[in-house]
């Protein structure tokens, strides 16, 4: 059993760790911190574990931490994260961190839209955490960067198109879509209940939301030139749930039958991504508590243009299962332990 | 007192007319129609009506029709209302038409995206009833189609950049989304709230939405040349609204402020358009259950793209409210009566 | 016009109050005061209320307040309530208060159940605001202490029994449901969209919410002996809404036509009571946004007992509309001035 | 591995009968019928399932039936079930029935509340399918009749206090709300997105709800004497969840503490019970997904009543989940096999 720690449990990312972990054969939970949480059961503040996951809240020293587990997930806020992450590295450990703070390989790029960055030095060796783009460097990492929640529904939705040149990057606009467990489990008057019920609205708009250079960054990549694109993400008023609209020029004439082709050869061994039949398109609430992509396509043959959309669950495939499936790489268990329970629905 | 008529008033959009009409204080509503429920009260089908609409839904002869009021809605799908709408005509009577039977002005797109039409020789004098484009028009007319929501909120937010040739309509996407009361009444596995709440997904993907031809049409009038638009639809699980985020290159590099006068100075005499002050967007919530429709600008400068999101109720500014806006126009009411009921919220 | 201030604007219940005063013909809101929002113009808080509601928010001192108005609504939390009424009825001016300070007449009571009360000299005057049981009392009063929500809809659904000693009041049951806005909008996590939506749950059972002296105050006066009751709250994902179900039994055989007979009476002229047909039961849906009560009635022939059911918007009248109600008693103006827009659905 | 069929697999309990069955070891599905999606893959009509759960729904005649599996779910309509189940029995399977058929044991209490019975001869031996309380009966037994949704919730509530005599059946009174879910996947104006969104209502009140035969059979059982109960059913705006309210008066003064032991040691080997801690309470979104029957208990002192509050997934507890539970008892696998799933929150 590998013992696995996870530092930050009492957000809504750190709980579906646990709640995940708690379901993999091969893992204990051996700490859970929660600085505000610290002494309590993780079932008090998550009723529905209890019975599930007998986990109890601690708040250890840095240095007492790193003794605590082997593998150490940190769900944690940027900035604090670059802090945590070192020691735990010098101890010996391996991390999968969610947090922004090594996402980014350009550090120029990362303080221009988050902070000051004092440990530059672990950026050239951490993988970014998409195992369908990284899966080797990802086994091969003891630091992993696991993806924001849009660029992983982005990236997986574009990767074929742009690694084959089929559309004009300059043209590609996603607009995208989000539950709000996306917006964390901070009291704020705009998270709540009345504010986001029977209601839908863009935030961020016009080139400002910090996923934007983690998503370039990756199409630049699989590009082979400099993407930059127009990115909008909105509030849905539901728990859980990423579905990303996606929009490009193609570069020549295809057919939809050509398109999928292609799809299905690039994802054919990813147990996680699911391309949608032709005619048929994602929804979030059929990826919901899953580790699923699903990933539909359209032409518009008025327009030339082909219609990419992606839904993932925002906290599993966009946070906490895709840490796992990391993990699961990075120690050397089957890709897919633990994270093939089916979404449910209704 | 003005005599109305409601042609199908126990759809959502019909049962909406006889809620805004029932505050107008000129006038009376004479006769409302359901086949299916012809006998009931309309409060016992929308028993939120009781004590503050008293109408018995009956079903007349076409011909006793046009004797019951002065003034009718034709609240019924396409191909239905072509065959109603003509002998109200010739009875003298003044028609709003809330289908699409009367907004292509070239039968032959209709057709194309519809079925045969048999009353063509309507369709030069149909008013398309986007009061704030052809106010005049809708006065002078007997016949207003009344607009699809979506292109309510689509033309709405577009016009001012079109008019001016601020934005290369080449590069133009539309992607709505709207609750689901757009989806009638009409009991459907796809519109029961288990299939609906706690998701989101895209319908009539690729450019084959009915709302198309009709947006076209309006945006090639604006620009001057023929626009063909990538537009998808999505389902939200709220009962009213849409919001529209529209993305186009613009022509030439311009200020937020800039853009900001122009949209002032199209609106400031329009009393349905609010324009969202710099820095803040719209939301569904904030107009539900009114006849606004909130626009929001905002500048992508890495891209050199201006998003444009625009915010309806679909059933007040995106139907009935328009609609009888349309009326008073027609009949020379003040434009605004029955119609400046404050959004609620929460 | 009569010059009102509304006191606390700036939560769900002083907003409402402003939507529903503006739409009134013949008041002016003068003043509305908000100490966290100051200076801000309402409709940036609630941009639902832009080109509706032109109001500032202000936090003028004592002394001035009470010249800037002539009617004023209280719409603070309970204790800063008994502080602020006094000196606006020193200045002469008459006051709603929407708090708890002046509902209970028994200041032992309320001691027990809140905290000292130090302007216990104004309970003896304080009229109970609600109209369809003290409207001559109301009418003749400078302070109206408006009822809670639960007791509104508890009240008026039991009053016509109990006035007639039909059920026994030691077997009195019930169970209350509310939507979320009536925890307010304070940035909680128990009030978090993902706390809340898509589930369902009791609070403060066992008898300790601070409802149930002014629920039980109310039924003992109409009883003529005190009664007890076992009162369960629970929330509800929706905005607005109570849905009060009561249970008791029934002290001689009777017919249910008998006692539908018994509330038509009762409510005849009462325009904001609606009873449901025989049959059919009330639903926070229809009355959503509007100042009814909907009742509904049952016999459970197998028990010997009443099942009354009974509806509101808990923010209309619940709160804001009833408070309007109160002041159109205490002006002069017609009762329903301002309040009969039809509930709109869906 | 056991062969199980599932009869009526397209509803929402046939699907989640295959989603859990498709999760358990030791089982494969052999056969799943629908007659209206004969011929479609299950994940056509369910594309949550698609990569997850390979089935080709059928629609074989009778006699064929009973040779594709061992084990049967008949997840099929009261009446329809009684035609079904006997050939299976009688080609030496065994049974659980999801529906009302084989429930109550006297056939003029079933022939009263739901039609004619052409299969009494089964009722005797029928296993009333509430593992909690007929462990051993089930595991003996050919037919499970599995219990509705309601009753599970009801029967674990308040079997403790019946049994001990803590409480007088003739004052109970038993208030539940149910997610919708629950009215199936059948289209109907009434289950419609717009219609049950936001809002809550009752139904079925006055003691006609079928369940309440059911009920009153086990809490007879229970208290052994005859237990007439008030019954009364209310939607939910979730999709799955069931929370009832019940309240009794005790029988003799009693600490809250003594009663939570009475109910720990009642349910202290029963891993799908989970009793809340003193002062906290049961909610829908913490057993959501998952087998589990959450319970808290609460005194009124001032009323001397007990409040019961249990919580269940109405399609997992409530139906598919309960029914695997009873099949793994029937077959001798461990009780909790595939049933052990963490609920998901948020």
């Amino acid at each position: 059993m590998l013992r696995v720690g996870i530092i930050g449990v009492s957000g809504y990312t750190g709980v579906e760790l646990a709640r995940i972990l708690s379901g993999h054969p091969q893992v204990r939970i051996t700490v859970a911190t929660s600085r505000q949480h610290a002494g309590k059961f993780l079932s008090e503040i998550y009723p529905n574990l209890r019975g599930c996951v007998d986990l109890t809240c601690t708040n250890p020293a840095t240095e007492e931490l790193s003794q605590l587990a082997d593998f150490y997930f940190t769900a944690v806020p940027h900035k604090t994260a670059m802090d945590i992450v070192p020691p735990l590295l010098r101890a010996g450990k391996k991390v999968v961190d969610l947090s922004a703070d090594f996402r980014l390989r350009d550090v120029s790029v990362y303080e221009q839209w988050y902070q000051q960055h004092t440990s530059r030095e672990l950026l050239p060796e951490a993988a970014y955490g998409l195992p369908e783009l990284y899966r080797e460097r990802i086994r091969a990492s003891r630091l992993t960067a696991n993806p924001g929640c849009y660029p992983t529904s982005v990236i997986l939705g574009l990767a074929p198109l742009l690694r084959e040149g089929l559309i004009d990057p300059a043209t590609l606009i996603i607009d995208s879509k989000s539950g709000t467990s996306g917006a964390g489990r901070g009291a704020s008057v705009a998270s709540l209940f009345c504010e986001v019920t029977d209601g839908f609205r863009p935030y961020k708009v016009g080139g400002s939301h910090r996923h934007i250079p983690e998503i370039e960054q990756e199409l630049s990549v699989l590009a082979g030139s400099q993407v930059t694109v127009s990115f909008t993400p909105h509030l849905l008023p539901v728990s859980r749930g990423i579905l990303s609209t996606m929009y490009a020029r193609l570069t020549r004439e295809l057919d939809l039958a050509v398109l999928h082709k292609l799809y299905e050869q690039t994802y054919r061994d990813e147990r996680f991504v699911r391309l949608c039949p032709a005619g048929s398109v994602p929804a979030t609430q059929h990826v919901r508590g899953s580790n699923f992509c699903d990933i539909g396509l359209a032409l518009d043959r008025r327009t030339g243009r082909i219609i990419v959309m992606s839904a993932i669950d925002n906290i599993v495939k966009g946070a906490a299962g895709q840490a796992v499936q990391n993990m699961n790489l990075m120690h050397g268990f089957v890709e897919t332990t633990g994270l093939l329970g089916a979404p449910f629905f209704p």
